[in-house]
């Protein structure tokens, strides 16, 4: 695997069919298999890591988010990447960022409506990661249901010939959602935070049951939550994989997303629900059988 | 040359270096010097022709602008282009358009200012060829110079490896910059928007002469247009190559800007200075001998 800092020699290492995984690095067993997904499908495996400043809010985590450079080169390496492109902030923003690329409507409710101007950076930056690199295919975990929307819906407007693919979430043994943020949660916080995937799994096994209705799949999936201590909802929505509006009832893909606050960290989780050849059918991602790299001692 | 409609063919086609030159028909011997540019630079030449209507403001001529579509593909294959795409409305915006791609700052004055969106409609289309074409070299007339400034950083804040190419004005033979808008002027406009050219060559002949005052340029710029009867200016400006922000003092690299209306017509020109071995050179373009095909009985 190669190390490169600038999209020119990312670019020239590239050849055939190139899948790009974007990531802020801090990788775990979810990034992994976004990488796994691209090894799969394409001859040249790039794994991008910068942790992008404009898509953090004013009062957010940017100063302390959690980096690991050296264990990240380590696992796409092992994982079978070809390249990982690791830009410094002067290859990424060499002058003053006066271009904005921004995505009306699908980024309106949900992180949209709580992180003002957060889907703005996103969209900016992978547009700036396509333009650059450009990829045949990108991975995007579904995790980040509304990012997935959002990205997609960029790449259409802009015509980049880049395919989104959207990969299932992986979960800790005991449900909770990968998230490099996790590592923030103590013991009792990682408790209450478990709520949320039990609601996740309600609504899967709801859909499962024949229920449709949006208002009373959002009611399974927050009742967990809103029974534990020490836990906030923020929302739980039914809502549209092509647009993230929000459904009343179950009538064409959707994901049932939740957030919530535990503490000063912000989780998010949700079951994304496709229709196929046997019905409406919950994807409620992947569970390790051991504890993710995130809880292993260094 | 092949005729395309859709992204994927035209990428299809390319091969080697790919120049691309943007436009929304109706071509002029202006169109052609960029393709001509793109011939001696590039393996692969491709010439896009869409009226885009995100640039025109509400009150603007989309319905009337002219087309001529024959016409247009006959010039471009004369002049060796191998490739024209013409997508349909259909390829360029199949769903609603929810993403915008906007530059601050460099749109703020001149043109910028007075039509409102008119930069943000362009940067959004200029960015979809760039990424559905992935050209390696993009050229565009300096005559829409503060276009040219748009492009330009767009591209860089994207991360689009495209190489922005700007070419000399070309002028009719009394000096009016080629547009395809003056197909709108009567012959009285016609010799009113004369006085435009008349500024820019004396603001030319200035700077040889030594000066470097913005206001005096400006107003020597201004002079002509101000005494002609029946032509209106909007402003005269001289601004940077690099931010369009006007500039007190010719100390960069700048373009002295001129736009004015003529009835209902709207010109631009300008000088671009650029600083070369033998100190501030004006580029004022090429005339041609004869009429241009703007001009010329069908």
């Amino acid at each position: 695997m190669e190390i490169v800092r600038t999209f020119a020699d990312a670019r020239a290492l590239g050849s055939g069919r190139v899948g790009l995984v974007p990531t802020m690095g801090y990788l775990h067993e979810g990034h992994i298999s976004l990488v796994d997904a691209a090894r799969r499908e394409c001859d040249t495996v790039t794994v991008s890591l910068f942790v992008n400043p404009l898509q953090f809010g004013p009062t957010e985590d940017l100063a302390s988010y959690p980096r690991d450079p050296d264990r990240d080169a380590e696992m796409v390496a092992a994982a079978g990447a070809d390249i990982l492109f690791a830009p410094p902030l002067a290859e990424m923003y060499p002058t003053e960022m006066l271009t904005a690329v921004s995505v009306a409507d699908v980024t309106e409710g949900m992180e949209g409506g709580l992180r003002p101007g957060h889907f703005d950076g996103v969209a900016t930056v992978v547009a700036k990661l396509f333009a650059g690199l450009v990829p045949d295919r990108a991975y995007f975990g579904r995790k980040d249901a509304q990012q997935l929307v959002t990205v997609r819906r960029m790449a259409t407007d802009l015509s980049f010939p880049t395919v989104i693919v959207g990969e299932p979430i992986v979960r800790e043994s005991d449900g909770l959602a990968l998230s490099s943020r996790n590592i923030y949660l103590d013991p009792a916080e990682r408790t209450a935070a478990r709520s949320i995937s039990r609601g996740i799994m309600a609504v899967a096994g709801a859909v499962l049951e024949g229920k449709r209705s949006g208002a009373e799949l959002e009611l399974i999936a927050a009742a967990p939550v809103n029974e534990e201590p020490g836990i906030d909802l923020d929302y739980a929505t039914l809502a549209s994989q092509d647009t993230s509006a929000s459904m009343a009832n179950l009538d064409r893909p959707a994901f049932l997303a939740v957030a919530a606050r535990v503490g000063r960290t912000r989780l998010l989780d949700n079951v994304h629900i496709d229709l196929t050849d046997t019905g409406w059918t919950p994807d409620v991602g992947v569970r390790l059988d051991e504890p993710s790299i995130l809880y292993r001692e260094a």
